[in-house]
């Protein structure tokens, strides 16, 4: 029944585990999912052996990708750095092969998205693309000449930590002012909840929404609300588009890319968050009139971006 | 006398139009200079002309490699841009081609400085590196797996045009708050100028220098009095080295590079700015603790660098 040539995608959330088989043309078949045992590292891993094993029937020729938020070295190897899942620099590649009994590509899942959107999403057929994906924070892969620019210790991409305003708000990361605190889901949770806070008549239904509870507010309120026309909560969303375009100039000063891939929970559901962004790049970008533009356009792949990228990648490398 | 495999390098500056006979290894010969003859589009192709007959005594298989500051697209046929020069969008290779006589490589000058680094300076080994040429602005090189990387339509590495001051200082690109209006010659100049407008007491060294006149302060005014002790304009270079560092951690999160190579006149001529940008760089950085840092190094090459830079790009397009 299913074709040949499979390879399994796992995307390790902050609270969910996907996984599925993929075929060479990005299909996803049988996707399964589990929660994420947090900060767990054991049970983790016990849990995505199993989740293979449950893909696989036990066929261990099938290569494994898995993507994760975290930094990987450059060989995929051992993973540096993992927000959710408490790795610190630990060979984390070959402990899950031993466990899993196949082989295993090791990737960031910002990169695996990125992926999929260049090989079978909105950046097919371009070479030097950019992809953002907008969750709680800003994830980015870079795909030049064709291939993940991983960088020299396999950390590039982390745009969400370029700052662009000095001394602005604070960022998990120890910084002030990254930009994923100016264009994100939590960075819109925090301006819809200080205009809760401020009990401001304009945002009379957020307000209602939430109970007039501060605390309770989240991006997804904010971007459901602006989708149904909500004033004020519209504006919250033009203000970050703003942010958000102005970022994705800065890469084109640096990048020069073709193509601007907006993913992710928020990119995905907010069509006019990347309309405002997109008029703010073309308004911001540096030499403007003399130059082209980039492509900006919304991801195509949904939540499985991460374990259609995964797989992919897994498969290229067997092949390799 | 001269070595076989010689090639011609070119630059051209807003003030001077360096030439020199380049060997293999990246050493320079017989180097020549003129005025450039600014906005006049056929007095400096002839001038360019002249120079090259002169170096390569008629001898018209020597490729030449011409560096200038605009963006050549990706094949380096068509300048898109030239400030200094006039050219827009013209087929300026195959002009100086037929007028020469010789095979023209086009480059920016910015990324001929950087591959010069690259292959015989301070970046020497260093396949993931960034060159910034901090002068009256900033160039930028990025050069990627051993190659320059130009970007979609030639124009990656514009650095300077990163804004990191959201409505700060305008820029001549037409945006406001650009990274080298923080950073650069210019803007070193310009704080040295408000200063001296200020009548401030603790500037009195650089009010002597320039008879008390604010618009006769340079960058080179604050640089050289820093150099040597004076506390006001070594005030000047540290804050500008904060500016300098900021910008720095964000290429890294983009980019993640091995070493970043800072020339150009100021960057040569600071080890202070230098100094202090590094130490900003490693202050802001995202993820400290859990990454290798990037080298950050002085140029070596010095004014030459361009002219090197090009002439070696040119040899390796002729042996393509």
């Amino acid at each position: 029944m299913h074709p040949t040539n499979l390879s399994i995608g796992v995307d390790i959330g902050g609270t969910k585990i996907l996984a599925a088989l993929v075929d060479e043309d990005g299909k996803v078949y049988g996707q399964i999912h589990r929660e994420t045992p947090n900060h767990d590292v054991a049970r983790t891993e016990r849990t995505l052996a199993e989740m293979i094993r449950e893909l696989s029937e036990d066929n261990d020729q099938m290569p494994v990708g898995i993507g994760a938020a975290g930094w990987m070295d450059r060989q995929g190897k051992n993973v540096l750095f993992s927000p959710h899942l408490s790795w610190r620099n630990e060979p984390v590649r070959d402990r899950l092969m031993k466990l899993v009994g196949h082989e295993v590509t090791l990737v960031n899942d910002a990169d695996a998205a990125g992926w999929a959107e260049h090989r079978f999403g909105a950046g097919r057929g371009e070479s030097d693309m950019v992809c953002l994906t907008l969750g709680t924070g800003i994830g980015g892969a870079v795909i030049l000449g064709g291939q993940i620019h991983r960088g020299k210790s396999g950390i590039a991409g982390e745009f969400g930590h370029q700052v662009i305003v000095p001394g602005g708000h604070r960022c998990a990361c120890g910084n002030r002012g990254c930009w994923e605190q100016y264009a994100s889901g939590n960075a819109l949770g925090r301006e819809g909840a200080e205009l809760v806070r401020s009990k401001s008549p304009v945002a009379f239904r957020l307000r209602e929404a939430v109970g007039d509870n501060p605390d309770a507010v989240t991006g997804a309120d904010v971007t459901r609300l602006a989708a149904n026309g909500d004033p004020a909560c519209k504006d919250l969303i033009e203000d970050m588009g703003g942010w958000l375009g102005l970022g994705i100039a800065n890469l084109a000063s640096v990048l020069d890319p073709g193509t601007i891939v907006i993913g992710g929970g928020l990119g995905t559901a907010s069509k006019q968050l990347v309309e405002t962004a997109e008029e703010t790049y073309r308004r911001s970008l540096s030499g403007r009139g003399y130059r082209p533009f980039a492509k900006i356009c919304q991801a195509e792949l949904g939540p499985a971006a991460g374990l259609i990228g995964a797989a992919d990648l897994a498969r290229f490398n067997q092949q390799q």
